[in-house]
């Protein structure tokens, strides 16, 4: 089975576009070297579009062959260096879930 | 460019799994009709795996071509019924984010 593993982050007032960009382009540079993300079959994640009050501001879906294979990607040390560095300092409330699929 | 919705959910104390099977099923009987979903690139969704204390309890990640689409689907009347009638009444705390990419 697929395990998908979807997270929705709210920021810290006075979190600018600019550092939300930031972590964005850090996590997409790299996924996109897929260096020990074997099983990775795709991510994606992006910053709110406001079309709904009360949203959370920031999302990543990231769907893996089986559940090693996401446990892989939560564990990589590039990773916990962007979460630690970049993310953390900034989350006021933070909601995750995988759940497998065909 | 693409849009992908993804919600997740806690449910109030005493919501069995039946139930949730019952929702899940519900919204994955409504997608697989693909009526009036025009645009609709992929739905997944599920309950939480347990694999983190914490998490939610149950995800949604949705791609859609365009806003368009996504909004045709979230305005869709069998989608409304399913949140009025079996999601709305046992959410504890919702969490939601669309965001673009390509």
């Amino acid at each position: 089975m697929a395990v998908t593993h979807v997270v929705s982050f709210s920021w810290v007032e006075g979190t600018t576009p600019e550092t939300v960009e930031g972590i964005r382009s850090a996590l997409q540079e790299w996924i996109d070297r897929r260096e020990g993300l074997d099983g990775l079959v795709s991510w994606i994640g992006g910053p709110d579009l406001g079309l709904a009050d009360g949203n959370a501001h920031f999302a990543v879906s990231a769907t893996f062959t089986d559940q090693t294979a996401y446990e892989r990607y939560r564990d990589h040390p590039e990773h916990r260096r962007i979460i630690a560095e970049q993310i953390a300092p900034l989350i006021a409330s933070r909601s995750a879930v995988q759940f497998s699929h065909s």
